[in-house]
């Protein structure tokens, strides 16, 4: 067991040094590496595979709600970049500029896209006309680049992957309507494929997407107490169909703009399945996202007999639809155990000789570890029972967490006191101005996270928890990746 | 049916222009669009949906033979791509440079990956010490920029879609025989799922990839009687390992050089499609990549009945894995099947009053235009089968075309005749000399396509078509895309 505890000990205590166990089991578990790109991160095979899951379960659920997928150029002109005031503002401070083609200047500089909207919005002018033109529910998987200083896998790199689904409506109606169904899809994503609890919410103007009149995101905790933004959805109502000319002759034969949405998610999503459900001897994947969902482990694998049950199991896994392989490496038993708790396989199945006698398999749980002893002409359905109470277990696991750790603060001392010593959101009553959102974060780093959906109202007579006047509403704040 | 006519007479008769009905096909079928910036296309949501299918399929394919997914960053510092000489004299003069990141110049531009071999041999150089580590077989999906100065939609544009492949392996053998399995791995699947023909073979030197030792292609023939190389797969050697280092312990204990493969297959695969199989009406979709195989289209819709007949035909066909759709407009039959040809639909179902009384629809292939009579109990079976014989049917078809295109030339007026009235291929014996490659292209604008497996022995005794000296080879010959 000595290469087992090697293994294992190589991993930061997360309690210890939240960050340095984020960097070590990104590491470990293989799902990212490093290039002589600076800022930029190589997804490895394990680390791929994860968002390959993402993308596929995601992308269903858009289809099944009219989304067809397009895809746009990853250049976008200078002059259509600045055609939006704010969104310009907002993005031109970040991007990477493209000036030369082969060994020519360009007349016109070029940046790489850090989202769509502007080219978008430049295809929609183009294509829509008529009442009959609408809506258009677009949406592209594609990789974004954003220059930041510094950098964290999956958080925060230059070039991240993501997808940003652009729609325009004939109505303020329906381009808000599809702005809430898809904060939908993607809250209900995580809650039930990533087992991710989030707070459905709105966002204050100060944190609103560049050009955008309203924001909604989803925000979960990650066990260090932090807020992970985790998708967000905007209605852009007619502000960028404004700038660009996109027009329509309605039913009524009048001209008018159309009503537009965006929508994004991204890699980050990762980096919160390591943060939510990760544990001290690596990544614990929840089933349904899981690449490998089962490993089947052969004790004493050269002894008659055991190599063919094991990979009997693993085909019965197979064929019940259960993402499924063995591990017949020349490692040791118990180094194999800590190798799949450190990927963060959901089960395990080890079996040997003495299983095998009595015809039975031991099932072993990455979240809990509880084993279960079962009759292997069983195995598939047992072990299919089993992945579902594990991603239903790990859901309330979750849950139970986020929810111990919202507090509420009344006062300025409360919040700070909470800042300081209560990780998780905090629910505080807002007077709507910027200024004491900034106030705030110069004081606590907090920021406001959302105005939660059904929790947004200030109590009766509420005030300020930063300035003292009269509450408009109930924030959700945090500190936040 | 003036409506009709008048949407198939917007494209323009393929044996009149085929480069203008090229052009018609690809806008009238909405498969690409155009932006505002220069020579790169959208891939509208049409386009989008057949490079779905073809990814998907292909990478079902690469993953049974053990391909991994990764992603790599699309920046390529300039120190990195000039490592590999030959590398970096194919790819410098046409691609894109990054220079400033926000407002800040970068210290070393990057350019925009054209290919990213030099990439992969920097992550491989980090990550391969021992024999243990091989092999690699990794793949991503991603775009890659190279500055063309003419572009087209799909063949020939700044930005498209591709996979590539990297591998490394521990022997020359085990290189070699990577390179070929990938290569029967792209020629199986432009055959079974995309019915189109190829010629399988290698490269001459002259014609092969910056960097590599042996590059084979597959070459598929257009309607106008041109090539279009439609995937190629390239044996490195340890080329690129000496340039970057990338050695590792074997179980000799001896340190050895790797031994590398890159392929990859792009979006001007659909490009191949529409080309081989699209006629005067538009375009013509093999079934197994076409992602609407069926268009239902109710006769006298309003009449009672008929909806719900064309909805039961749509759900049974759905049902049975068929993609299928029901076209419930406003616009006359006439219309829908003008618009269902355009847009490729392999097959439509047709069904009125009249058929209801017999309780039969009427199946036409969009292939050959065939109608059959059919009873709508039966009539997902009868789908399904007749897909199955429209997919077999267009290879045959493309493949006797191809076959009644290939001439054989000995003397080089009898290859100037065929390159100026024979469109195709051209079968040739050749000196194994560039300069008589230069010269054929110069006097005839053909290249040499590839030397085929099995078929690239030079006759016994034979000479060059150029020179006339003693042949080395027998070569295909073609003008091409």
């Amino acid at each position: 067991m000595a290469q087992e505890k090697k293994l294992v000990e190589s991993i930061t205590s997360r309690d210890v040094d939240f960050a340095q166990w984020y960097t070590d089991v990104v590491k470990k578990a293989e799902l990212t590496g490093y290039t002589s790109v600076k800022g930029c991160m190589v997804f490895k095979p394990a680390g791929y595979a994860i968002w390959e899951n993402i993308r596929n379960e995601l992308d269903r659920r858009f289809k099944e709600t009219g989304v067809e997928n397009v895809y746009l150029p990853m250049f976008i002109p200078e002059s259509l970049l600045n055609k939006e005031k704010d969104h310009v503002e907002g993005f031109a401070p970040e991007v990477a500029w493209v000036t030369y083609g082969g060994l020519t200047e360009l007349q016109e500089r070029m940046c790489v896209r850090p989202t769509s909207e502007t080219l978008f919005c430049d295809l929609y002018a183009k294509d829509i006309h008529s009442y009959r033109d609408l809506p258009k529910i677009y949406n592209q998987w594609c990789s974004v680049v954003r220059w930041e200083k510094t950098t964290r896998p999956f958080l925060r790199s230059r070039e991240f992957l993501w997808q940003e689904g652009h729609t325009a409506h004939a109505t303020a109606e329906e381009a808000e309507a599809r702005t809430e169904q898809m904060l939908n899809v993607y809250a209900d994503f995580l809650e039930d494929y990533l087992a991710i609890p989030v707070v459905r919410g709105r966002k204050t103007d100060k944190e609103k997407f560049a050009g955008a009149e309203a924001t909604y995101t989803i925000e979960a905790l990650m066990h260090d107490g932090k807020a992970l933004q985790s998708g967000t959805s905007h209605n852009f109502g007619d502000g960028f169909a404004r700038a660009f000319g996109i027009q329509f002759a309605d039913k009524d034969n009048q001209l008018k703009y159309v009503h537009q949405t965006s929508w994004g998610m991204t890699t980050r999503l990762i980096g919160a399945i390591i943060m939510v459900h990760g544990d001290d001897s690596g990544l614990v994947l929840p089933p349904r996202v899981a690449p490998t969902q089962c490993v089947v482990i052969p004790i004493r694998q050269k002894a008659e007999g055991v190599m063919e049950k094991a990979d009997e199991i693993n085909a019965a896994l197979k064929a019940a639809g259960i993402r499924s392989k063995v591990d017949d490496t020349d490692r040791s038993p118990g180094w194999k155990f800590a190798d799949q708790e450190m990927r963060g396989f959901p089960m395990r199945i080890e079996v040997g000789p003495k299983d095998i006698e009595k015809g039975e398999c031991v099932l072993v749980r990455r979240d809990t570890r509880e084993k279960y002893q079962v009759k292997i002409e069983h195995v598939a359905e047992e072990a299919a029972k089993l992945l579902e109470t594990i991603q239903k277990d790990m859901f309330e696991r979750a849950k139970a967490f986020r929810d111990s750790h919202i507090s509420t603060a009344v006062t300025y001392d409360e919040f700070r006191d909470a800042a300081d010593n209560k990780p998780g959101f905090i629910r505080a009553a807002w007077c709507g101005e910027t200024a004491c959102e900034d106030q705030i974060k110069a004081d606590t780093t907090c920021t406001s996270r959302c105005m939660a959906f059904g929790d947004d109202e200030a109590p009766e007579g509420a005030v300020c928890v930063c300035c003292g006047k009269p509450a408009k509403k109930l924030v959700y704040w945090g500190k936040a990746y």
